[in-house]
Parts: C-alpha cells; structure tokens; sequence
C-alpha cells in the first residue's frame, strides 16, 4: 500500500463541482489501495478577492494581518473538500496548517517551513481517514499564522510528502505535464515525460507556473519522486521530475522558460571600492526583498553601474530605499524599468556542449532584439529583453534549437 | 483608565468604508482613555455565502468541517480590522478563537465556552495594543475548530469581558438599543433605558434578534455589565443591561417579543405512564435538538398529548425521529406544523401583578386569534398562534399594554 501525497491548486478547486471531481479522483485512488494526504490551495480567484479587500484598507498591506486574511482561502477548501469526501462515504479530516504544525519562521508573506509534526496525520491514516491539509500556510513559534507566499501550496505537498516519507507527491494542475515552453506562446510546445530536478528548478525560478521553486528544492533535497499531472483528464502520466540517470533521454535543451514578474533596478556611476555591492543589496533585502539576476560592470574611470532584478511587486519599495543610499555611496544616478522579462534556455545538456549562449544570442539578434542583461549557470542561459519581445524571442528560439522534436536517441 | 470590550457585528463592518468606520471610533475610544479588545463577526453575508458553499456539497453539512468552513468569516473581519487600525497608527493585533484559547466543548455548531485563557491578551494590552478577536469561534480540547453558533460573536464577547473582568461590554449593532419590541412590527416601539438581564435573556431567547441568549446569560451570571448601542450613530447612550434595582422604572410589561424559527410537534395519545416524556425528549435531544417550549394535557382516558417546539431547522430531523419511535411508545400519532410563531410578554412587572395572562388571553380573543399552546414562567407569558396572526397579534398587545408610553413613576 503506497502512501500519496495529491496536491490541488486553485483552478482544480475553483467550484463546488470540481471539488467533487477532485473527491471523486481521490476515492478511486483510495479504493486503488493508497493512503492519500491532500493538499489543496485556495478556490482560484479568492486569495486575489481578499487580497482585494486588503488593498481597500491598505495598499501596501503585509506582513502579519495579511496572513491572517489570506491563510482563509485555504482553510475554506479543506472544509469543503473533507466535506465532499465524507458525503462520498470516505472518511475524511481537514487541517490547517496549525493544527498539523507546520512549523515555519516568522517570515510573514514569505515563511519557510521549519519542521513538521506527522503524528496527528498518521493517526488518522492509521484510522483509515484521508487526511486534507490547507497549503500555503504553516504557524510560527509565537502562534502566529503565517504564509509561505503564493504558489506556496505546492511546497506544502512536498514538504508533507517528505515529512511522512511519501512514496510519491503528485501536483494536479490544470496543465497535463511540464513542457518544453509555455503551449499558450509557442503552440508547438511538446510535454516532457521526464525532467531532472536541477532543470526544474531552474524552470520553475524562471517563471514557469506548473510548480514552486521551493517544491522542488525540497523534493530534490529529500528526494521525493514528484509528478505534475493534469487534473481534469483520467489519462496521461505527467511529467515525473527526478534524479539524472543513464537511461534519460540526452537533449541538449529541456525548455525556455520566462518569467514577466520582474523589474530591473539599476545603480550607475557608483565608484568601484570594497562593500559597495553590500550596501546596495542589503538596502533591498533588509526589506525582505529577493533578488534575482545581479549584473555589474566596471567601466574605464573606476565607476561600475550595478544592476539587478526584483520582483515587480518589490520594485517600488527597491527604487525607494536605493534613492535614500545614493548620495551615501556615492551614485549618479538610480534607475530602473518594470517593463522587461527574463527569457532562459535550461537543459543539463548544456554541460556537455559549448556554443549554446552563442546560438541564443545569435537567434536574438536576426530577429532585432536587444539583450539588457546576460547571466548564466551551469544549465541555464537566462537574458534580460523588453516586455514587448517577449513572444517573438521564446518562439524564435524554441524553433531554433527544434524543441518540438523528441530529442534524439529516444525510443 | 477602563477596559471596554466591544463587540461589532455583521452590519457594522459589512464593507471596508464600515470596518474603517469601525477602527475609527476604536481610535476615539483609545483616545479618551480606554484599554479595547473588539471581537468581530463575519462581514454581513459571508457566512451565508460559506453555508451556500457548504451546502453545494451536501444540503446536510454540519459538523466538525462546518466549523472549519464558518470560522473563516470572522477571520477575515479579524484581518481587516486589525490592518485598519494599524493604518490609522492604533498597533493592533487580531487572533482567532484558537489563537487566544477560548476552549470549548466539541459540540460543533452549538460549541459552550468553557475557559478563556487572558494572558495572550494581556500582554497586548500592556504593550499598549488593541487587542482584535474573532466571534463566534474556539477550539476544542482536541484542537478541532469550533463555533458557538449563530449570534455566537455576542457570546464571545461577553465571556471575553468576564475572564478580563472588563469594566463594560458593549455590543454595537444596527439598532440604538433595546426596544418594546421590533420596530418593523409595531412603528410606536420605544427604546428601552435599560433592562434587567432577566428580562433581556426571556426577550433574547424569544427571538428579539439585538443579542444572542448566552451572551445574557454570561453577562448575568459573571455580572458584565452589558450595553446595547448603534454602531452608525455616534449619539445614543442605547440600552443599558444590569441587574434590578430600586431605581429602576417599575414598568409590568418591558417588552413583547417572538420568534418566527420555531415549528410545533406533537405525539398524540400516548399513554400516559411514568418514562414516556423521557422517551419522547430523548429521541430529540439525542440527535443534538433544543426543544423550546412543552406542553402536556392529559386526556380522560389515561391517554396523553404531547406537544412541543424546536428550531425550524430541526424540524424534519426531529420528526423522523420522533416516527421511529411512535411504535415503541405506543403514540396514536405524530405530527408537526411549521408555520407557527411565538409571541411572548416579558416584565419583572409581572411578578407582583397578577391578571396580566388573562388580558394577554382577551386582547387576542378579541382579534380571533386561536392560541395553540401556552406556558409561563415568573417574568413572562407565552403563545404559540399561527404565523399569519404574528403582525396583529404583536400590535394589538403592544397598544393594549400601551408600551409606547415610558413607564408610570420615571422622570
């Protein structure tokens, strides 16, 4: 008998007949022999009405009351599922993130899970129940309610699933797989059957939505087998996301992914001395903003402009704290752009082959677009463009490096 | 400097303009000098929108995951209120029921508070905060969510300001006080100075919809004292809750109230031997039902009628219960009606006046209202009549008792 842990997001729960579906998947997965814990997000379409009503009082409300708003919508679909399996003849019991401690710091609207204590879900395994725990939410050491921030749901499935050793963590979404690039940009998208854990990282941090970055840090940390798959179809097998091995098809490139919730923020004639880069990150993160790709270059007079980029949401606050340190260290000027995208090439493949960066940027410059930024990691080549490319540049390049095709040497 | 509870329900803060309007005269309150702790409900129209949601799933839903559901109403006000008075500069800070331990037994939907534990609130208030709870909500040994039931906000309130030992309760609500009885019934209603918690509990518990019973009750019993007043008005001193004393306006009747959600059973010839109205209450009682009214007329041939009324809402339950058992008990028959109301007058007045039931009796003889059943208690009379009499029946008393007038003897 498996243990599996079904994680449902928004859109799988966004009405009263879905839920139903969702409850009728999980029966049938139960009389297939499966303990099953479920998470679920919140019905789509809530967390952004209360989010809604918080910005009718403040426009910039966070921190812990935002918490206390937003953790509702979960709490309101573990109701409501149990609800439906119990009228289904399947036992059931829901739990808020408190109630089965998931223990987090105090990181309001962006907590990370500390530790979890498995021993009320076992119990109720134990009795035979399917347990439903709300995502998204977890408590700290004070009692206080927290959030893990959005799409936060799929690290609570992961999290679980290695807390109570899972045999498998299983993402329903509204997609069928991970794919080559998002099929509402590129039509030609094809779903992967496999992917490795490092490239969906890298994919997810890009802007994929099919999971959370954090989901799979910690799938990959705990090695826990994770499965995207379709929640309104019977059929398909999704995409598994696990360890590299010998038998996985060889492709160069896995996937472009991009990313339009990002801002560029840009400090320029700051003059190039020691402790300067930690000044000016530090003015962002000791706002608790996360920042993404950091550019700088030296120029000939010992200035360096220094650019970086946050999410959109950050950016004002950013631009804000940046003007209040520039006389400090010493800037010319600060800038910054919210109308810019991040597009990356990610494929373990690249490890093995030279030239990749070349191509991209080649691909980039027949079709007349401008690269702001270039950063670059073992598996993946990320560059910064105008917003308005954005389309032009996942299609050319998806064409380029042919990723409609099954990469060769597979069956 | 006093520490005020207060109490908002779900028409005070049904929007965000009224939920700032509350953090408002919060801030006022603060200003003059008063330590606060609010408890909130639900938004108007939430937690009928989480019962239509609730019974998409099943037309039955009840229970442990019902409360689950429901509790997220308040805690949404809880967020909101707490983020508006952190706007307005008032630190504030919300919790749940679980949050601040207000432990109660597992009868979910019906749940009794049992113990509060202060010291979380406390030390808010000693850090100079406003302390935001959520009605209607608390949690069981088990730490299962649960709720007090509808009107549960006034409940909390109250035994928050018991276990504070909180120098006033005030419960702000859409009406400026206590009147004689529903204004919408009888437009020559009179506002009520005050009133004693007796005679508030019988108007409560008859269906006067200004505060729920068992907040009277814990007022009475740990002697809060208790205030009705407008949340839209900043005038009105509203109606003041208190024990008898000798100053008080010596009216014989304060008020007249009813109830249209209850609805009649009756077992008829049943015979009459010791055991049987055990039998009969317990088949209702087991399934969780509080019966209101009991009425017995036993019969001349040793054969008994039994009549009495619940909640509308456990009437099907109740009656298929009370056929189960038909057999067993050797009753004639069982029937119900629905569509019955309650009209009562209620006055210490009464207790030193006799000759009030039967002028109760010729007023409604004289409209040719048929009275089905009777009962009376020290401070009030009851009658059960059609539901269609409820409008007339409630002027004709309200004239007859000339309640518009202020009572004989006050200045």
């Amino acid at each position: 008998m498996a243990l599996i842990v079904h994680k449902y997001g928004g859109t799988s729960v966004g009405t009263i007949d879905r839920i139903q579906n969702v409850a009728a998947r999980i029966v049938r997965a139960r009389e297939a022999g499966d303990d099953i814990v479920v998470v679920v997000s919140a019905m789509s379409g809530e967390t952004n009405r209360l989010i809604d009503l918080a910005h009718g009082i403040d426009s910039r409300a966070a921190g812990r009351e935002l918490d206390v708003l937003l953790s509702t919508g979960e709490q309101v679909t573990i109701a409501l599922l149990a609800m439906a399996l119990e009228k289904a003849g399947c036992p059931a019991r829901s739990y808020t993130g408190a109630q089965v401690h998931i223990l987090t710091d105090s990181a309001h609207n962006k907590a990370r899970i500390r530790d979890i204590d498995d021993s009320r879900m076992r119990r109720d395994l134990d009795a035979g129940r399917v347990v439903v725990v709300a995502g998204f939410q977890g408590v700290d050491e004070h009692g206080s309610i927290t959030t893990l921030g959005r799409g936060g749901s799929d690290t609570t499935a992961v999290a679980l699933a290695a807390a109570l050793k899972a045999d498998e963590c299983q993402i329903y979404t509204d997609v069928d797989g991970v794919y080559t690039t998002d099929p509402r940009v590129v039509s030609k998208a094809r779903r992967l059957d496999r992917i490795t854990f490092e490239e969906m990282l890298e994919m997810a941090s890009l802007g994929s939505k099919v999971l959370q970055i954090r989901s799979v840090e910690f799938a990959g940390k705990y090695n826990v087998p994770l499965r995207v798959l379709s929640s309104f179809e019977e059929s398909g097998p999704g995409t598994l996301i696990t360890f590299e091995d010998e038998t996985m098809e060889q492709a160069l490139i896995s996937g472009i992914a991009f990313n339009r919730d990002e801002a560029q923020l840009t400090v320029s004639g700051v003059p190039d001395q020691p402790g300067v880069a930690y000044k000016i990150l530090s003015a962002v993160s000791d706002l608790n903003v996360e920042v993404d790709m950091i550019v700088q270059n030296v120029g000939a007079d010992d200035m360096t402009d220094f650019t970086f980029t946050v999410h959109r949401n950050d950016y004002e606050k950013s631009l804000e704290a940046l003007r209040a340190i520039a006389g400090e260290i010493g800037a010319r000027e600060v800038s910054g752009d919210t109308r810019i995208v991040k597009v990356s090439l990610v494929g373990v493949g690249m490890r093995s082959h030279a030239g990749i960066a070349s191509k991209m940027f080649e691909v980039l410059g027949k079709e007349g677009i401008n690269i702001r930024m270039i950063s670059t990691s073992e598996i993946k080549i990320s560059v910064v463009i105008d917003e308005k490319y954005l389309e032009l540049a996942v299609r050319a390049l998806h064409d380029a490096f042919e990723l409609e095709k099954e990469p060769a040497g597979k069956e």
